[in-house]
């Protein structure tokens, strides 16, 4: 009899399993395939380091500018795909460290929860006070002819791949697909986006995914286009005037989202709605003693808020009271330039109602963003309350956004109004300045 | 008649200049040498570009453990400081329109200020309802004999180098010395660091600074040495068992600190101490009407202490009723690696009576420090206040830490307690999330 078993050890399953073993429970966590899950065998620990080895690549290429030349850049992809199965071998065994650190009992194998407090692997039954459901999500395939097509590809296969292709089609401008595409064209591979929707990145201001777009020089850039169907290499699509068109590419990456894990809980009496397990803020699903976190829930497909829920959900099996609140909840896109944010978009705020006041600032301006990107444009926009002064958003692009983008979380999750913020000392000269320069020229 | 005359034209003249004349105050700023003073043209901000240029190339030369490879890599200091007085003339651009947008008059030329509202340049006067005095610092040249050889160098006169040296010795190991030291070893060049004291940068937590030297494997350090003399290229100093020993170097930096520049106000009575202008916590000096703000009070030598004593001057001014507060101030070093820090370091919250927790955490355990590092170091420590929780100082090194540790001055600036931080969502995979994962350490 366990105090918890956890399915899944993704970001949210071995954080929670880490934290409820150091306060003394009896934990089992369950993996099927690798411990750490997506996110650290076949998501954002093996893309960061693939996306590093190409922003050296590139910046090995074009640094005359700062003073630096280099002659026959060659970008090796057998090595750069050693490094990153080092890297994700190195977290990985850091994850069965902190499992053995905190007696945590580990069991390879698939999982199933059919209702109650047990749940079945490979014939054997486990049975826990409470079960913490945490099986993640996959990528979902288009229901198109010619999806099965060999050339068509999804995150998982492009991160075991063996040679370099020479052209891509990347279906879908989300996070996902953006940084495939930013390492492909850092590589100097033709590459090209399509996107069903206006713009990439739904969650972006819409400002920034403008320059965004345009700094991406080397990627094509195909929006309110609808792929109808895959032939071989070539990708139709119907473009925003209806007009039949096609690219080919030996490499299609399909990356037009991800569907929650929930198979294996079937008959369990989970309340499930639109195929993700439905929780409270406390992370708690309709069967008592049964919580569901990360991106099973479809709450927010982040590891960090998997994290989060992790954290909250233990809380409250150990009697805490925690919530689980989404308003702080930054996103980063580790593309060439990058891009983060936390909060409220302008036209978020706006639709929610609030007297929004905003402003933007060019990184042009900020003495240490020239200095290390010559004529690279970035942005920083900041959204506020007018009628408290509160800071509801902090977008940025360029830069080490994603390092930076850790202030703007503080800042919304301490509600600090703009006077606060524009007492706070920042670094001189740092890119993190342009934050508080934003908020003077609101 | 103004309403505000500025002597002095750096980071803290210049913004105050900017803050007041958006306010609608006639402001006067008078500049000896160039917009922007020591940080833009001759500090930060060339510096920084420099150090970018050296850590590609040392980026070009040695990604091989990435997958990317190149040939004859060379460093072209020619275009390296045509990059770098670029990026100066882009600033000082930059200074020069915010001075006319916000209809600030700007002289070029010596000022004095002898008492009263009146202020000296090229025999004209100029009178104003305040003063404020932002003359900054410059230097401090050792008396030791032989400090006048050709061979020894200020960061000024470094920074304006046609050629690379062979050899360096920098005498004095704070962040000044650090960082071109790092420029110049980062290069290849054989660097040594004489030092008096034991140990590195005397604000950096101890522990850091120990990790600091052994990461900067290219550089000697020489410390508990005092420098004695000089002759031509070699520097005499005694080690710290009180042997004599000598290094030889055609470039000598003298970077043991600065003095202010008070020598314009002699017979103003004002309340000079140790060679600073005396200032309370609203800049005001003991003349009525006259404040101080920077490197001249001596208070904080960084940039940002005097962006945000010029805003608390005119803040003050403006009948407002602003504090200048050090115990969020943030510092950087810009070398390879980087090391940031705010707030208190161990020993010094322990001296000052605290109870005090605190805990590091080394960077390799981080996904993404070690995905783009590989077998480097970095730490994170976090000092806390047991009795009430609340976080004193956050320390780095490593990674982009200049750029993440505008996170912890908005968390010391908020008065953030451990729990609270325990809640804010850092970005996964990002070096920032250490922080969070440092407080859970404790």
């Amino acid at each position: 009899m366990y105090d918890i078993i956890i399915i899944g050890s993704g970001p949210g399953g071995y954080l929670a399993a880490e934290r409820a073993g150091a306060r003394g429970k009896k934990v089992l966590i369950i993996e099927k395939e690798h411990l750490g899950g997506v996110c650290l065998n076949r998501g954002c620990i093996p893309t960061k380091s693939l996306l590093n080895s190409s922003k050296l690549y590139k910046k090995a290429l074009h640094s005359e500018q700062f003073g630096v030349h280099a002659e026959n850049v060659s970008f090796n992809m057998e090595e750069a795909m050693a490094w990153k199965q080092e890297v994700v071998m190195h977290n990985r065994n850091g994850v069965a460290f902190l499992m053995k650190h905190n007696k945590v009992d580990v069991i390879e194998g698939e999982a199933f929860f059919k209702g109650g407090r047990k749940v079945q692997v490979d014939g054997k039954e486990y049975e826990g006070e409470t079960i913490i459901l945490a099986t993640g999500s996959r990528p979902f395939i288009l229901p198109i002819p010619g999806a099965d097509s060999p050339h068509v590809k999804t995150s998982r296969e492009v991160l075991e791949l063996k040679e370099l292709p020479e052209k891509v089609a990347v279906i879908g401008g989300g996070v996902i697909g953006l940084e495939f595409a930013s390492f492909f064209s850092n590589l100097g591979i033709q590459t090209d986006i399509i996107e069903m929707m206006d713009e990439i990145v739904p969650f972006m201001d819409r400002d920034l995914a403008k320059v965004m777009r345009r700094e991406m020089k080397a990627v094509n850039f195909n929006l309110s286009c609808k792929v109808e169907k895959i032939d071989g290499k070539k990708v139709f699509y119907t473009d925003k005037k209806g007009k039949e068109n096609s690219i080919e590419a030996d490499l299609i990456l399909m990356s037009v989202g991800r569907r929650p894990n929930i198979e294996n809980f079937e008959g369990a009496g989970l309340d499930i709605e639109r195929g993700r397990i439905k929780v409270d803020d406390k992370m708690r699903t309709n069967l008592p003693g049964v919580y569901a976190i990360g991106d099973v829930t479809g709450k927010s497909l982040l590891a960090h808020s998997a994290y989060r829920m992790g954290e909250v959900a233990v809380n409250n099996i150990c009697g805490g009271d925690d919530h689980m609140r989404y308003k702080a909840v930054p996103w980063a896109v580790y593309s060439h330039p990058e891009a983060a944010g936390v909060g409220m978009t302008e036209s978020e705020a706006k639709e929610k109602g609030f007297n929004v006041k905003a402003a933007s600032m060019q990184m042009r301006g900020n003495g240490r963003f020239f200095a290390e990107n010559g004529k690279a444009s970035g942005v920083c926009k900041v959204v506020v309350d007018a009628d408290s002064d509160v800071i509801l958003g902090v977008h940025m692009l360029g830069g080490m956004c994603s390092e930076i983008i850790a202030a703007g979380s503080t800042m919304i999750e301490a509600e600090l109004r703009v006077s606060e913020v524009k007492e706070i000392i920042f670094p001189h000269p740092s890119v993190s300045e342009i934050i508080k320069d934003t908020l003077w020229a609101l």
